[in-house]
């Protein structure tokens, strides 16, 4: 056996960016490119992995596998397909249909596809990839099992759980999990997510009957809203509309997205009599009306918040409603949706969040699902990903504590950490030093650390533009200073504070300012110090020095 | 009976910001003036209520009375000091000592004191006014008992749990309360904050006995963080290290301060000989080691966040420390908390939290003790205050489903909302019009609504100024366009080509720009539509045009 490598380009660390790499000499997989979600008011508002360690290897046999479409899986795609144009592309029909929607508003697409649903085993130069079913809260999650062709193998498990009989989902099979432990597995890379929960994580079906009892003893309108690609919960929704005899009205363009991308696969079943126009809500009474509403992370374009300020169609919230959040809430949105509840509340409204009531049910796995796992498929090694490190060092006790994997073959690693198997044994784990990159929320072009921190010093501490017209010979201002602060609220008595400050400042220092650089230089070196004196403040600074 | 009023400064639909406003025709009675956090990242962290309204009845005779020394109730004493500099306040004496400091610190002090302590009742013109001692998280906090002189009672209840037998603290007596219930109480005021939560809040004591395993079998040092003021926690902590055979090491100085004070009331017990310095620490097996450090709220200062980055003095964190955050985490500080027991676990520590060990008890009342409290006191009126909406409307459940009040006589009400009262029936709720009031965070600056605005628009869209010297006559450019742009990554091609674009626009538009105005409207509105096409933002612009 010789070398194979794995690097994690995001994902460890922190929950989102789901990206990894497992390389050999001539050949390399690349599984999953997704977004993390990123909270700092900043305009913002997502960071993706960098691609650049990329160009370090597309001399290889280079393939892209997606494990699944859940946007910390698949939300960066359009920045590796830009990069990649002929990128072979493999993953399932269903998640190919959620990319095509984001590359074609980059007017992108992959050139090379191999669906998983008719080719679930396939292989590049040196490396064989299976695609193995597994369970989850969106369609056609795999986990991705690889061998090179001198014999190490790996299982990459991302998002999954263990659920044996889902509502209308992919069921979780023993059979080629067992296929897999049976020729000896090397690695085992598996998300981390939800290991603190203790226990198994529940069934979808665990939730019918209370999502049932508040729906049906709701005393008027019924607001529910989840994730939009799960389509079990929807599903059991429209089931539910059914048995209680109510009728369902879709609000929000992926809502309508999902649902008949959803029918076009299969993968729903509704009974089209079930589901009115928003005209025809008027013809209803209340109790029988249930709206599907996008917003369960508190989006700030999503019908859900626009309900909350009574600023969507002719819908107004009052106390006979009822609002069910049917989704955990992704770190970073808490605050958010917080104010969204709180202004239903204010109106009178009922409303149910998976804190209080058992409505949602995680599509990731517990501390059992993640012991069961481990126990089945008894690797040599295990890398916990896909976690924060409390999460990843929590997979690691299970391990451990079970004596299922010897402790020092349990990596905790970072985000950029290279890990190299030779013959089957770990040799290296090399800091390869990654680039942060982040997704203007307007523009949407990339950005790094340095233009993230230059927007924060802004937001924290202001700014401000001098713009002076000098002469140098006389050494004196001809024209200005004048000035522009942001976010700070300056008088004008202090705007002439500070105009007067600039012009006396200039009678010292001469000798700094025998260039326009040597005036550039000294005028910021005042201006630093008066706003550090007066405003106790680092604020940033541009200045425009010209000679005439 | 004559007319009674009440007004919400703050406290009502968040949590924080606790000051209300009740008056007679002739008096005025202040109770508390917090602060709410703010967790938006521009500058600003902290929130006042707005002061301005006691200008329309400074003309009474009037008082502030402080319920206890959290920063949610006396946190925006300054500020109302500083208006009022003989503004009589009556508190307890460690009341008075927590917010001398604060004055100090802006060279302010109460001029005019009243001890509950030593006069627990007192009256201004037409308002009798009792201090009752009631159980709650930091020492001398109390309820505030409000008597019109025709009649009117109202209990004021801020933060308080029912805690018969606390550690150290103040127990909750039914005497003074059933003395309330007994002269038939008008209107109970009281706090939500924490009746979502079932049963009755658990007593201090409780979590003696977790904190004493947790500290007994550490391995290695033990950091224990909690909020500073929380003194019976801190006996605790003293009392396990005595009992353990541990030493304290006290890190931070709202620590050192607040135990001082403790000390010097005697709300404390402290061995001498358990209190050690930090240079004595390296004498000491680490499992010998107990160190309190401030930062329970992962603030930025704090030593606990610090340590996290192992960036204070020569603590180097490894696997056998242990970390107990033994504190509820305020809304708006979760982020920041995450972040820091996040790196504390990459150093494979064990990290303590309240979600997962009890470790912490809260100082709010649950839906028990806010069922008690009401059945003991049987007000006509219940007015919630001290949570968002959902909390408001959960304390309202409690008191309607259990028929203790009538539904009408529940009023849910909105900061600002005044609530007038005549005969002891409710004739009025007037809505006043508050400003929204923000405390910088470098200079301490009062900012508002419109302030904060455009911080959040300059940190989320960027910001652009543009200097430009001007010949009307001739109506062109001399000098300029001289360009800064902040917050917004932008390359020099981009500014050559911005600048062109400006001398281009210039040669339409003539007629607008006969004068400086009509040239600032005009560049304005280019500048506005070149970056909505180009960046589609709404960009902060700020122009300079001289005439020359």
């Amino acid at each position: 056996m010789s070398k194979i490598s794995f690097i994690a380009l995001g994902g460890i660390g922190a929950i989102g960016m789901n990206c990894y790499v497992y390389e050999t000499e001539k050949s390399a997989v690349i599984i999953d490119c997704g977004v993390k979600f990123f909270d700092d008011n900043v305009g913002i508002d997502k960071e993706i992995p960098d691609l650049n360690y990329l160009e370090t290897i597309k001399h290889k046999d280079i393939i892209c596998v997606l494990t699944h479409g859940h946007e910390d899986h698949i939300g960066a795609i359009k920045y590796l397909i830009e990069r990649y144009k002929d990128l072979t592309v493999a993953t399932t029909r269903y998640t190919f249909e959620l990319i095509k929607h984001k590359l074609e508003s980059a007017s992108l697409k992959v050139k090379n596809k191999i669906y998983f649903d008719t080719t679930p085993k396939i292989s590049i130069t040196d490396i064989d990839i299976e695609f193995i079913p597994i369970s989850h809260s969106i369609p056609e999650t795999g986990a991705i099992h690889l061998r090179s062709h001198d014999g190490f193998t790996v299982l990459h498990v991302s998002d999954y759980k263990i659920d044996f009989n889902p509502y209308n989902g992919t069921p979780f099979k023993l059979k080629p999990f067992l296929d897999v432990a049976n020729q000896n597995l090397n690695c085992l890379v598996a998300d981390s997510t939800n290991v603190l929960s203790r226990g198994f994580t529940k069934s979808e079906k665990f939730i019918k009957q209370n999502l049932t009892n508040i729906i049906k003893t709701a005393e008027g309108r019924v607001f529910f809203t989840t994730f939009t690609s799960n389509i079990e919960r929807l599903q059991q929704v429209f089931d539910i509309a059914t048995e209680t005899d109510k009728y369902i009205v879709i609000e929000g363009s992926s809502f309508t997205r999902s649902i008949a991308l959803a029918k076009q696969l299969s993968k729903i079943k509704i009974d089209d009599s079930r589901v009115i126009t928003r005209k025809a809500m008027a013809n209803y009474d209340k109790n029988k009306i249930i709206i599907l509403a996008t917003g369960s992370q508190g989006e700030r374009m999503s019908i859900m918040n626009k309900i909350s300020y009574d600023d969507y169609i002719n819908i107004n919230v009052c106390d006979t409603d009822s609002f069910i959040f049917s989704s955990r809430v992704i770190p970073g949105n808490e605050h958010r949706l917080i104010e969204i509840k709180n202004r239903l509340y204010r109106y009178g409204a009922k409303v149910y969040s998976d804190r209080d009531n058992s409505i949602h049910v995680s599509g990731h796995g517990s501390s059992s699902d993640t012991l069961f796992l481990i126990k089945l498929l008894r690797p040599d090694y295990l890398i916990p990903i896909h976690g924060e490190y409390m999460h990843l060092q929590g997979h690691k006790k299970i391990a451990v504590d079970n004596n299922l994997v010897d402790e020092n073959s349990v990596l905790i690693i970072d985000t950029g950490d290279k890990v190299t198997f030779n013959d089957g044994e770990l040799v290296e784990i090399e800091k390869i030093e990654l680039e942060k990159s982040y997704i203007d929320s307007f523009s949407k072009s990339l950005l790094n650390l340095k233009d993230l921190k230059e927007r924060v010093r802004v937001s924290m501490n202001g700014a401000i533009s001098i713009t002076l017209l000098i002469n140098i010979q006389k050494n004196s201002i001809l024209y200005g200073p004048y000035i522009s602060v942001f976010g700070l609220s300056l008088s004008n008595t202090l705007r002439d504070n500070l105009k007067e400050f600039i012009v006396n400042s200039t009678d010292n220092g001469i000798f700094e300012r025998t260039s326009v650089t040597g005036w550039h230089t000294f005028i910021v070196k005042s201006i630093k110090k008066y706003f550090k004196k007066n405003y106790n403040r680092d604020i940033a600074i541009s200045i425009n020095i010209e000679e005439v």
